[in-house]
């Protein structure tokens, strides 16, 4: 953790946002969609598969359907929680229709667009707090920096290339949730362990003349570096979803485009010992 | 709902409160045991038995303990879910000992001590947002207004006297929860329907020559006003609660309390026709 101060702006800032949206759609248009970017950090890693938000519970021969209970492993991440549960209050209060994306980690840095015109890049974040870990192995390499792997690195998770963070979006305001429901998908197409990512970067980079290291070191983190996960993904495929897999060709493009702007990449934001204890 | 601005305190205070205590905890003395009073709400009524807070799932052929899944019927219940997840966050993290007491709906006016002197007396509440249901039926029968039953009347709850909440705290504070546990229990000694609570206090408001007639109101809530409801709670009996169940006896004793008070009476306080929707 940063601090106190970071935590209650964390808070603060990520609840009162989602409320301000909520209040302003009711008053506005109701019948208006709330696309809310959630995160698969929100189910952390548990021992059960994970579906897709929602999960039917059998308990002393009666059942019912609730809310996946989840638990994740940052404050801003319990935040995201948190925003869910705001939801799906108003969802059934004032009948509100809300789409929640639990996107996994993205990766990349071009989409169809941006590619038409360099003015149009995403931002591409590499430091150790808003930089995913993809963006930051392929960085690392170009920079002549050890992949810095957190512990064992057998920590699972599920990725996407932001070009298919794109059409997720898309698909949903094209097929929204019904007035009344709140509809959750697992957003990422992938399952890898950091481990897994490492590996092909260094696979990559050497191939492109890169000499790459992989280093284990403390992990920030409190996690399980080694665990079951199986989370669910069909929904947003039944929508139309056509995955672009992350191949060494792409890592390859992905790669290319790094070094690029290698000149810009400030060694001083990839690692400052921030802990998340 | 009284508006935003309201929704935005609530949803502030209440989270921003929890968050300092933890921070202040960690920071002076992380030995500390938290006890924090939840509720019953956070729970909603579910079709299955609430157990005390945990609950373990079985789903495509594996197992793991989870927190509940909540879904409460007010935004001041969903906050009280959200200090839930933000405490299990941090007892997770930082190892805190935390005893979350999810109680159910508190009634009566006197306590042991109180009874020693009008001057320790607790607050009493009987208007419809901070006055609770049993309360709210006393006074509005020893005021000659008609006991306010919300639809039906057949929404039940687990109910509890003032005398045992104090029981309850203290049980708490004498077997802490051990570091880096979120305890949970279920603080309330019996159920009752609405419409049963109305019931007993006609019969006993008449007995002591009240006129009681009991009136259903249009539901102000989003709620079932019919369901199942089987919640657990052997965890405080098992610390060694005493329990003080509601006999007409304790009814009698509660209608002469207030009737010692009748004159400060506000009766403009008992009905505004607040809606929860």
């Amino acid at each position: 953790m940063l601090g106190y101060k970071e935590a209650r702006f964390t808070l603060v800032n990520n609840l009162v946002g989602t409320l301000n949206i909520i209040h302003a759609v009711k008053e506005v248009n109701p019948d208006c969609q709330i696309i809310k970017l959630g995160t698969m950090g929100e189910y952390g890693t548990p021992n059960i598969d994970i579906p897709e938000g929602w999960i039917e519970i059998e308990y002393k021969g009666r059942k019912d359907k609730f809310l996946f209970p989840r638990q994740a492993g940052s404050l801003y991440h319990t935040t995201k929680i948190q925003d869910t549960d705001l939801l799906w209050f108003y969802v059934r209060t004032w009948g509100l229709r809300v789409t929640d994306l639990m996107q996994g980690p993205v990766y990349g840095i071009e989409t169809d667009e941006s590619a038409l015109d360099e003015r149009l890049m995403p931002n591409f974040h590499y430091d150790e707090i808003f930089g995913t870990v993809l963006n930051r192995f392929v960085v690392q390499a170009v920079a002549g920096y050890p992949l810095t792997v957190y512990g064992k690195g057998k920590q699972k998770r599920g990725f996407i290339n932001i070009k298919d963070t794109m059409q997720c979006i898309y698909l949903s305001i094209m097929n929204p949730a019904k007035r009344g429901e709140l509809r959750i998908f697992n957003q990422f197409t992938e399952t890898f362990s950091i481990l897994e990512l490492a590996e092909r970067v260094k696979r990559v980079g050497e191939k492109l003349g890169y000499k790459v290291e992989i280093q284990h070191i403390p992990n920030p983190r409190v996690e399980s570096e080694d665990h079951y996960y199986n989370p669910e993904h069909t929904g947003l495929l039944e929508l139309g979803l056509k995955p672009h897999y992350l191949t060494d060709e792409v890592l390859e493009k992905f790669f290319r485009v790094v070094e690029k702007y290698k000149h810009r990449i400030n060694k001083d934001a990839i690692f400052r010992g921030v802990k998340w204890r």
